[in-house]
């Protein structure tokens, strides 16, 4: 999503927070990721940045509202932007994601609110996110688990996949080829960019200059290891990573 | 190794806290470890028990020194009880964990300082945390990543193996058979189990109570998920889990 938005909106400065000491979120429960994001929320609103993307399936399917009542800054999810892409696509649809963002029915529900017709198939794929994790992305492991995951996926006969997690766009390739030719693979980061500079947009507020910043990383564990599997997710180096204390939690 | 504890110690009245809001902690940074278990023992210990036993080989590895010099409770890990039941066993010592425990070389210094011309293979396993997380015991991708993560201790013509990992002791077989008859799998819970017997007795504080107590769940996320996936390691039902809200942080 990082990537997406630094190609759609290349002259933000862009302050980019990994809860790395609570991760992974798709295994756990809607309080604990609403708390997890509300501190995260709070972080970044503490830096008096004027947007906030929730660049999680499963933190937007859980807290986006929560987060959204309670700070008085326009908050984006990766949700909403990619639904409006999935109208026009097709009408048996697949959903890969954590247990908790296909749990949720975010994703379900505001299809069939927009394609009552629709057919969906939601599977579970929490492995595919140690594998990322991991770096092992072109390894046998990982196509034997792709192979699995999107066996339901081929049964149900989808002819479009939403890429519901944001470490699956790096299997994009596997993905694409377990499903074939016919079925459309969805990775929703672009749609969430351009949402995001539709509302800057909207509300009068993007940038005006014209030169390039690096973005900031914070990480919440761990520097040197987020250096070092950041850029397989960025596509370019990362310079430098801080840690941040998420000590706010007295907050909420 | 709370089933081993049942086995050992049947009278005892054991207080069990799963931190599944915070796992896994295999892949995080000593700091945020060290800051994790002073919260849980600082949950035990208000509690009022007489001894804790830390059941995680990354936690013991990076937390239990700082543990030990905070809590004026014994503190016992899953490492030292394994170390000596090595020394008797073999010269050529590998070693499964999480990257966490294998990158601390708590096994490592300490097998080297009992047996100085031990050779030694440690081979860091993380998704098979997350294989045993997800449930996947006997399936195809968990045989592909045993294969995968034994193959540099075949290698190295182990004769021993330390599954070091609190989760490996589900994969036993398959680990045994993959690494071949001659090869000795260690699972270190009986050992923990009887230290921890040992040190009780010889601080007289075995119970001398004579019937059995269910142990006390609690997790700090989720219980019902727990309830779900702990009958696999215990091997029995878990009737009641408990939400610990460990709301402790401002303590340290």
């Amino acid at each position: 999503v990082l990537k997406a938005l630094q190609k759609v909106l290349p002259h933000e400065r862009l302050i980019y927070l990994g809860d790395t000491a609570h991760l992974p979120y798709g295994t756990k429960s809607p309080q604990t990721i609403i708390r997890y994001t509300m501190q995260n929320c709070a972080f970044l609103a503490a830096y008096g940045v004027k947007l906030i993307v929730i660049a999680c399936n499963t933190s937007t399917a859980m807290a986006l509202e929560a987060a959204a009542s309670q700070f008085p800054i326009p908050i984006i999810g990766v949700i909403d932007p990619v639904i409006e892409e999935i109208v026009s696509s097709g009408s048996r649809i697949g959903i890969l994601g954590t247990h908790a963002t296909v749990a949720s029915g975010a994703h379900q529900k505001k299809i069939s609110a927009l394609l009552p017709s629709a057919q969906i198939t939601a599977v579970p794929a929490p492995l595919l996110v140690s594998l990322v994790e991991e770096g092992w992305i072109d390894h046998p492991m990982t196509h034997l688990a792709i192979q699995e995951y999107t066996r339901p996926l081929i049964q149900a006969q989808v002819d479009t996949v939403i890429l519901a997690c944001t470490h699956f766009p790096l299997l994009k390739i596997l993905i694409k080829r377990a499903l074939g030719p016919t079925t459309r693979v969805i990775d929703p980061s672009l749609s969430v960019a351009q949402a995001t500079k539709q509302k800057l947009t909207d509300l009068n507020l993007l940038c005006s200059e014209t030169d390039y910043h690096e973005p900031l990383f914070y990480v919440t564990d761990d520097p040197e290891r987020f250096a070092r599997l950041g850029p397989q997710f960025l596509g370019s180096p990362i310079e430098a990573v801080q840690l941040c204390e998420l000590e706010l939690k007295e907050l909420f």
